[in-house]
């Protein structure tokens, strides 16, 4: 219970321990030898308070731990958010509103303000129509937006700015991977915008060109003035009117072409390439300085942490013990096992303490999930002997190469089977004749599949692999279908059609399928983010699209427009039959954000956009014809991200794989990050010795008492644990720049570091609550910090 | 005269040099100090034979220099083209068929017959109009390509087989560029066709789903059928027919978009991204591989080459007289002067000879243009006082930062005026009006900048920059135009509009415009190579679409089709006035080569492709959407590797650029390679006796006594020169890999270099003519090579 005296730490956070809420604090819970557990994620206090006690010397030391604790989990925090150190709380006051604000139900209730109000447009004026909300819920609602909308905009009436409402959303904390892209998409800007300037130039001289060349011909509408000429040009880029656009003048001087065909090699062959190029270069090189300014920050609060950790009499490591007790600040829900073999993991040295060096593992370790390694692997292994072989010999059925052969030729026969008989469907498709007994057969087999691989590979390795999910949930969507079916729910059938996707297991044989799924999987997060920011900018242009578009273009409508025949909706009379020819093109609209949604995609396709674009402009003014052309550029930039994301990431993938060639020594590496630990059963009671006196508290002790029974039970002095983790971007990242990092990155950062050190060490001593940026560098193991306790 | 006794040549490369072809070589030319100069390029022998004298040991010895000396000079021809070692000549009479082959001439005669073949597609049956030739020509070609192609093809009377004809092209060495493009189009293949699997398999998946959704409804003739969901959804990657396909059903349900947008985003987005990808990758890899096995192919063949120059007494260095000797072979139109200045160059350490290290440098060095360095660097700098000053005035002026940013005003300017004068013609343009007075005056203020610069930086400093080059032609042709407008010929008329590209010399304001400039100056051969293979495989397709498509196309044919407006032809009555109205798309048909030329052009900008499909289709059989499906394919492939060469290239650079971002200490480094050598007089003379004692034919001494003259007329002691080079790939490449070639390449070479010698030292004592491939490894520096003379 006694702490010993070299347990005084180095560096005291808060000199004014007594003072305040560490007052408190300090009231409380020395008794369980430590202060409240603050979840800072969850601002939960875990701790019940205890009775007060005796003020002793031991108690401000603990007191002095346990807040020098919080402050270093609060900077490893800081380091994994890739907040900024200025944010960080200094005083008592700035820690409660940052305990306030970091903050899962904040977070939430800003994500939802923010939602709430881009989802306002669904019933507001031009609404979808079965979203329309009668007068009392509109009332209602509308006062709240007007009361929010008063309260942050000042009562601005200009409609249009309803356009900048995802402000709100990408503002809030969830929403942090969108606010990146867009801060990438702001810095590819200056470069894109001149390879723009080029493209624009060209479109300019090619137009007076073709205006001088085209006009004198009377039937060409394409060239008639130079602002149609601009328009056609500006469209040509994107293809969508070619070959009409040249066929006037081509069908009077077939050596027209030529303007043409050189007019888009340069603009779409080399130019467009050339923003893509641009786009892709920047785009790396962002990517890369953010790894780098990412990691250098979390080493940086590494360091920061360090010096908190650390004791007087011990400089130079941290102890099991203080670890400990960052770790139930920085992951309170982790169990005494894990933060323990966590631990262990980072103590490579073997020495009783973390070095720095040890230390600045910490972000690779901290995520593991632990496990002890079975010497039996399967989960039958205790069972008794009869269903012990029945298990084991579906194990080794499962396993071997021939089921999963047999399993691909069944995949390929189900696939044939289907184009044959929907080919013989020929005459016309009705749900009601489309239960064949086949259907019913492979299901069978499928399902028997499933059943066979859970049982002889257990639940859990079972669904660990990606690839058995995505089986087990086509069977299980195959077998919805066919309820579906047999009860007659109709809106549910298309879920019968769904099942060809099983063909897609046939691309597991291929490694080079398996690489690109699994990038797939990878960069889903990634590209979801992007689709979100693709999204915010629709919204914009969806409310901008209704505020000026809502209901002009409608059948029949642009009859004096060049593209008239793609709204005309008239009878024609086939010899005696009438039929309504329609040209669907009013069905492209901004009468409300939904259809306005499907517009704009259809815009983003590029192809026909102008159709669209002639027919608002032929019931509006010219000018409407700048929000499609802008609405063009900024989807191009996103769009030219997105490759330029997906192209990087592959890119980078393949060169990865490639670096690595040599087989992996360790199979299961493949799939992700192991680390393997070792813990004596000695080592284990000390540690619940430790523990039991710094936090008695039960049930985080259970899992280290687990242990040692698993240890009695089989009769083992020591056991193996592995830690497993999923690889990220940053891993991959971390090989690739290796030699870069170390030799580079890490010798620039302590110069820095230093350089930032000897400009302000006279502003520490008089202020009692310093930033800790400027701490004693690690490297320099100086033993006088500017806060030390005598 | 007398060659010392350290001239014996290490390795005789033909011991029976007094027999067949050389024994003639012996009989003449030993007064002039040394067989023939064989320019092994252009098959000369340029010295004449002289009488024949007495046959001392030194004539032997000196026929054994000029063997070793042209063989040297085949190996570093062979390094320098990638030609493989195994064409190397081995003997006497493979040296003559060797020479015979490699020659300007016959290559001349090979790319003229490859012309001429694809050329006869202009006028074969489905002809040109204009080129239709007459019975008797056309017999007389007839008679000539059959004589040609029963030769080579046995008479095959499949005419699709003229598809072909490129091969004969892509095979002569003119082409080797295409035969590169080709390889690395072959090499991208393989991961290229499993994306492409990946495709089709989601196409056929969702052919089948949008079969099953949307064929109940019969307004949707896009579904209908199995085929046509295919075909269908084939077209909707390549976005022709987007909008329109999803209309009937969205119109009936609009929820279907989801099915489109979920297939597009899968397909175009992801799928086709991915495409890009893999290509760019394997493409970078392949550049890699490229460049690397080329970097040691050199090395090999500089080894080879080194082996045959030193002597017996110096086996670590090559002399003067033995490199002289050597060039006079590899470049006999290189003057003495610029012979010694490369030695020079090569000779970093200054020892009486060059090392390996130093002769490793050899294909850097040799394509050099050599200047001296002047010490007044102007042109007029010679000129009486009055006319100097004037011209100091005008070079100083020319150069002002005022003079250019004037320029670029008057650019600007001229630039608004063109554009307001062509707004306000809108009423129409006619040819008659297009002399105003504005294009008099521009036209003269650039023709007196063009004088100006001219005079006051001197031709030879105004037409090395490109940029002025630029100005200088766009400025002749402008002035061109206004002599077409002024003499009425018509058909040069559309030169005066060309005059908006002097526009372009604005954007050489700003940093990345010029490097962007600059690149694409140096990606031009590369881009017309590729142009020409696409151009090759459009030949390919242009044939076959001929033989089976000619003629099936006309206006008001395919009536029952779905694209039946496109090729109709009618009149139409508007109240009292009667319109033809056109369909233009009969005449994107495959009726000649030439408009297959244009018909396969707008099939690669893809939109609205499939109207010639569908055209063609409904006129011939369902089976010719292969054709145009299949040429859909093949140019994706082409593109996407342009765009990979493209965005390759521009990546490249910019990384290059940010790796050297430190200020480069030469400015004139920034446009290529420069070295710098300077000259003492002794050096001169020493080298000009020498000169005179191998080789005194008159003309190459001139250059070196010029050197002499120089120094003398300017009392200098020594003079300094430059040698300058524009700046290629390889040498960016050789900076960018500098790491890994020297610490990997080179190493794997030399290991790989001593198995082989270990593998086949046997194989060389029997045979006196043998390949010199396996010659000692120039490091183990062994004195007895398997031909020594004793």
């Amino acid at each position: 219970m006694e702490p010993d005296d070299d347990d005084v730490p180095l560096i005291l956070t808060w000199d004014d321990a007594n003072s305040g809420l560490l007052s408190e604090d300090a009231e409380r819970g020395d008794e369980n030898g430590g202060g409240g557990h603050y979840d800072i994620v969850n601002n939960a206090v875990n701790s019940a308070p205890g009775p007060p006690n005796h003020r002793a010397q031991n108690v401000s030391l603990r007191q002095s731990w346990e807040m020098n604790y919080q402050e270093a989990a609060i900077y490893l925090q800081e380091g994994e958010n890739n907040d900024k150190f200025f944010t960080h709380p200094r005083n008592p006051k700035a820690l409660a509103a940052y305990l306030f604000a970091h903050n899962h139900l904040f977070y939430m209730m800003e994500l939802l303000t923010g939602l709430l109000l881009m989802m306002l447009s669904l019933c507001e004026a031009p609404a979808v129509p079965s979203l329309r909300l009668d007068v009392y819920a509109c009332v209602l609602l509308l006062q709240f937006v007007e009361a929010i909308v008063v309260l942050i905009r000042q009562t601005s009436h200009v409609r249009v700015t309803r356009a900048l409402r995802p402000i709100f959303l990408v503002d809030c904390r969830y929403c942090g991977a969108v606010r990146r892209n867009l801060r990438q998409i702001f810095q590819s800007l200056p470069p894109f915008i001149d390879i723009l300037l080029l493209l624009l130039f060209f479109m300019v001289i090619f137009a007076i060109l073709g205006f001088c060349l085209f006009s004198p011909n009377t039937a060409d509408p394409y060239f008639s003035t130079l602002e149609n000429s601009l328009v056609s040009l500006f469209v040509l880029v994107t293809t969508a009117n070619f070959p009409d656009v040249m066929m006037p003048a081509y069908s009077k001087n077939r050596w027209s072409c030529v303007f043409f065909i050189v007019y888009l090699s340069i603009e779409l062959y080399f130019v467009m390439n050339l923003l893509l190029a641009v786009v892709f270069d920047t785009f790396n090189d962002v990517e890369k300085m953010k790894f780098k300014s990412l990691l250098l920050h979390k080493r940086s609060a590494i360091d920061h942490a360090f010096q908190l950790l650390v004791s007087r009499q011990r400089p130079m490591g941290v102890s099991l013990k203080q670890f400990d007790g960052l770790m139930r600040f920085y992951r309170p829900r982790m169990s005494a096992r894990d933060r323990f073999l966590t631990y262990k993991a980072l103590n490579t040295s073997g020495a009783p303490m973390l070095s720095l060096q040890d230390f600045y593992k910490f972000y690779e370790v901290t995520g593991l999930k632990w496990k002890p390694r079975r010497s039996g692997e399967h989960w039958f292994d205790d069972l008794p002997q009869t269903s012990f072989l029945i298990f084991k010999g579906i194990n080794i059925l499962v396993k071997s190469k021939a089921f999963q052969y047999v399993m691909y030729v069944v995949v390929a026969i189900n696939g044939v089977w289907i184009l044959v008989e929907t080919y013989t469907l020929n005459s016309g498709f009705s749900w009601s004749r489309f239960v064949p007994w086949s259907y019913i057969v492979f299901l069978t087999i499928y399902g028997v599949e499933v059943l066979l691989k859970i049982t002889g590979l257990g639940p859990m390795a079972y669904f660990s692999s990606g690839w058995n999910l995505f089986d087990f949930s086509v069977t299980v969507f195959a077998f919805l279908g066919l309820i579906a079916l047999a009860f007659d729910m109709e809106p549910f059938y298309f879920i019968v059609v769904l099942r060809p996707f099983q063909l897609l297991r046939l691309f597991k044989i291929k490694q080079r399928y398996r690489n690109v799924l699994d990038t797939m999987f990878e960069l889903f997060p990634r590209m979801a983010s992007l689709g979100l920011t693709l999204i915010i900018f629709y919204y914009s242009f969806a409310i901008v699209g209704m505020e000026f578009f809502a209901d002009v273009v409608y059948p029949n409508c642009c009859n004096t427009s060049t593209v008239a025949d793609s709204y005309r909706q008239i009878n024609v009379t086939y010899g005696n039959k009438t039929v309504l020819e329609e040209g669907y093109y009013y069905l492209n609209n901004f009468n409300n954000i939904l259809s306005s949604f499907v517009t704009l995609f259809e815009l983003t396709v590029v192809n026909n956009w102008y159709i669209t674009m002639e027919g608002v402009t032929s019931m509006t003014t010219h000018w409407s014809r700048l929000y499609f052309m802008t609405f063009y550029i900024v989807t191009m930039v996103v769009m030219t991200i997105i490759v330029a994301f997906i192209l990087d990431a592959f890119v980078f993938r393949m060169n990865y794989s490639r670096k690595n060639r040599e087989p992996v020594e360790n199979p299961e590496d493949e799939n992700g990050i192991v680390f393997e630990v070792e813990v004596s059963r000695d080592e284990a009671l000390t540690t619940l010795e430790l523990y039991k006196q710094t936090c008695p508290g039960l049930s985080s002790l259970n899992s280290l008492q687990g242990v040692l029974q698993t240890m009695d039970r089989g009769g083992h002095s020591s056991m193996v644990y592995l830690g497993r983790r999923s690889r990220t971007k940053s891993d991959l990242s971390m090989k690739m720049y290796e030699e870069e990092i170390q030799h580079e990155w890490y010798t620039e950062y302590s110069r820095e570091d230093l350089a930032e050190r000897e400009q302000c060490p006279e502003q520490e001593p008089d202020s009692p609550v310093s930033l800790p940026s400027s701490f004693p560098e690690p490297q320099l193991n100086s033993q006088t910090g500017p806060h030390s306790v005598n």
